[in-house]
């Protein structure tokens, strides 16, 4: 069971995303064409206060032409390691570090089409370390309580796939 | 705060996805380069027994180049509401049609750069009906136990996004 390309053609070669069209052999005789959307992977960070508060990020989304509220994240950079990214993006983001950064899974957003995949992290033991923003992100930071933060999961007020999968991974397999 | 298109440029217009490359105003005087991969969305559905049972699909997909086990899917077809999208998945996928189709919630898999959205339903009621297959997909369906299926979203054997976040979301929420 696998799908094996037969012609490849590179459409686009960009800054977060590349973008290849494949037409492959589904191994029965037919055929197939596949998009595939490449992205070199990223880390996220569910930032939890010792008073079980966690920091958000605002920041307006452009693919959804709205603000969203996502934990802190970032794109790894040329062969960084994920928990290096982790750490980067939470200075740059909060303007903080953690004592203890635990790995919690890693998901794939959207296998159907895109090799993305995301490394869970929830750091706590936080504290201010001041870095550099990206210059291209304008950024809101606001602490909320994990209680609210779950309602509106449940609600549906926020819908961005790390933050829904860290939050539940982390109540179901981690306290 | 919002990120107003000076330029817009249109990369691909696919299949599954389109590309476009915005230069955007971020509203400081500075500027930036958003690449948007747009998507049509997709429904998902967590097909559950009263046994406690799970139907998952089994399938090799490309963009990560191996095979995955995930729940029934589909992109939604022009016009189709979700939830119609998640009943016809589940016929053609599973070959089986829902009693009881419940909505869980909608999750962006990737806000950064991707816009599609995925309405996620847990199915209840199940019963066989049969239905045509999607002529350049080949699939096999396992039935998993709950419990099993949570300890290998547990483990990371499960990455995929929308089966994870239907799992928890239902333990979290609706049991």
């Amino acid at each position: 069971m696998q799908e094996r390309t037969i012609q490849k053609n590179s459409i686009y070669n960009g800054k977060i995303v590349s973008l290849e069209k494949h037409n492959v052999d589904l191994g029965d005789g037919k055929q197939g064409v596949r998009e595939i959307v490449r992205h070199s992977g990223a880390a996220a960070i569910l930032p939890l206060t010792g008073g079980n508060d966690v920091y958000l990020i605002k920041q307006f989304r452009k693919a959804l032409e709205r603000q969203t509220w996502e934990i802190p994240a970032g794109v790894l950079e040329n062969g960084e390691a994920p928990e290096d990214c982790a750490a980067r993006e939470l200075r740059e983001e909060l303007k903080m570090s953690a004592r203890n950064l635990q790995y919690l899974t890693t998901f794939s957003p959207s296998p159907g089409y895109l090799d993305e995949e995301v490394y869970l992290y929830v750091a706590t033991g936080l504290y201010e370390d001041p870095a550099l923003q990206d210059e291209d992100e304008v950024l809101y930071t606001e602490k909320i309580n994990l209680n609210n933060l779950i309602d509106k999961i449940s609600s549906g007020d926020i819908k961005d796939a790390k933050t829904i999968i860290s939050v539940l991974f982390y109540l179901k397999f981690y306290q």
